[in-house]
């Protein structure tokens, strides 16, 4: 495993993996039928946990290079957010890659990234105006000016994200295909513990009495799953959905929600209070982000209409 | 000469002539000393002039495939801007690429590059508030998104760009530098007609009168060149210098000025009245905008301070 700090050692490592491929040995180049060789990338800010995993194993499983960048981002970081205190753990997150046989790792410091504060961002409307674009104005333009500049150092053909961020996951996507970028997004499903919470690098920031209610989320996602599998003619509307969330969530009395949000999935549209769920065409989010104490804790869940039609 | 209209035509077509080279062999791959092909790009709006002409060359001179885009992209213009009426010549545009020698000509519709209206936008701040940005208002994150996404769907390694346009060239340069875009952009020099004027797509819309009356543009500069040059101590002062170039372009009755600025460049700050041009540091831009009747025409000059240093 190559571990580089320099964007010119990241660029040059790449390149010869692409040149020489993956053992080393040049690249068999005689024929134009021979598959290329493929670049997967997995963008984090570090504090690696088994959600991270899933993404490495999948760039594993698709990919001929595997690279892993570890870099908390402060531009997608508002004034009173907690880019001081974000969770850093270098060694362990390098053992963690290793395990899982990335090839190149990426650790740029803050003056590597912006050699300069940037003045070009990248900016996806519509989008990210609700959800935490509500509540974390900028962030959004943040995350998306910081990923193109990373695609554009690895020159990736697959990247990796983890569903948990659902809306990061469509605005990247919009920016992606918006921008013609040459990338395909590859998401991946939200890994949780035994008992439901999806993981997260800011659980850490959990009391033992918080991580305990936390468990409303996920259960309050598994009631939406149920129903959307359970409730054969969907007759189950957006208001009563959305209450069933609430009432799940404010049983746990440490629960603060910053929103309760069920919109469509990727174009993330609103959808009316007594539309009928049968009645939507597109795939169905049910988005929520609730703080306990300081930490706010987001989780999400997919209602793909291809497999509710499964049920029916 | 390749003529193509689609992304996916246009990605192909490169991607051959990188893999086999630019006369359809196969490249020599064997050893990493060889030098690898380049692809050089002209993004143009058409119609196309001398002052294409010469980036042409300059693409042929120093890259192994040259692609030239022809496109007038409707999101850098404002609303009662001339988007409608803006001159367009396809046939004659393949000629001029023909006889300059570009390997591949890529033609988009609005739909080809827009199939959706985008929802994303490149910003760069700073340098797009002033100068044409100030009358333009928009008018460069129109530039920067769709030279982003061209860039994006030809990935080449030298972008040829007039200095006619010279803050078109800093703005877009500030995007490379602050994305990380693996591209280098060559600025090339103003072409002129022989008596002074700088040649324009819009140069098509002016009266006799008013095309005699526009030379006082270059006139001004030409007198900006000599006192750069002439003045060995340069104790001329910015005021001085605004004030020898209002004087030559109010000559013309005709000339309704949108502005003249002397500011620094690349970084477009702007200079005080009081300081003398020996006292700068930085090269200094010269840049001007005048209304003929409905026709905008621009034109600049670049003070390089160490061409200046030369003389003293």
């Amino acid at each position: 495993m190559i571990i580089v700090r320099e964007v010119a050692q990241l660029r040059q490592a790449i390149a010869e993996r692409r040149q020489f491929g993956a053992d080393g040995a040049k690249a068999e180049q005689g024929s134009a039928a021979i598959r290329p060789h493929t670049v997967g990338f997995v963008p984090t800010m570090g504090y690696l946990h088994e959600g991270h995993a899933s993404l490495m194993q999948k760039a594993r499983e698709m990919a001929d290079t595997v690279v892993l960048s570890i870099f908390v981002n402060p531009i997608q970081f508002g004034p009173n957010e907690d880019l001081d205190s974000y969770p850093r753990d270098e060694a362990r997150d390098l053992e963690v890659a290793r395990r899982e046989g990335v090839d190149i790792v990426f650790l740029p410091t803050v003056a590597e990234m912006y050699p300069q504060p940037t003045r070009t961002k990248i900016r996806v409307s519509a989008l990210t105006d609700r959800l935490c674009g509500a509540s974390r104005p900028g962030h959004f333009d943040g995350v998306t000016t910081v990923v193109a500049k990373l695609f554009n150092m690895v020159g990736p053909d697959l990247a990796f994200f983890g569903m948990k961020d659902a809306q990061q996951v469509a605005v990247l996507q919009q920016m992606v295909t918006d921008l013609n970028m040459n990338v395909t997004i590859v998401p991946c499903p939200i890994v949780r513990e035994a008992d439901g919470l999806a993981l997260s690098s800011r659980n850490v920031y959990l009391s033992a009495e918080q991580r305990e209610q936390a468990l409303v989320l996920s259960q309050s996602l598994r009631k939406v799953r149920e129903v959307s599998e359970d409730d054969v003619q969907n007759t189950f509307t957006i208001r009563q959905l959305y209450q069933m969330v609430e009432t799940t969530i404010t049983s746990s009395p440490l629960a603060d929600i910053d929103y309760i949000e069920i919109l469509t999935f990727p174009s993330l549209e609103p959808l009316l209070p007594e539309q009928r769920l049968s009645d939507v065409e597109e795939d169905i989010i049910v988005a929520l982000a609730v703080k306990f104490g300081n930490t706010r804790l987001i989780d999400n869940i997919r209602i793909q209409k291809g497999e509710v039609l499964l049920h029916v």
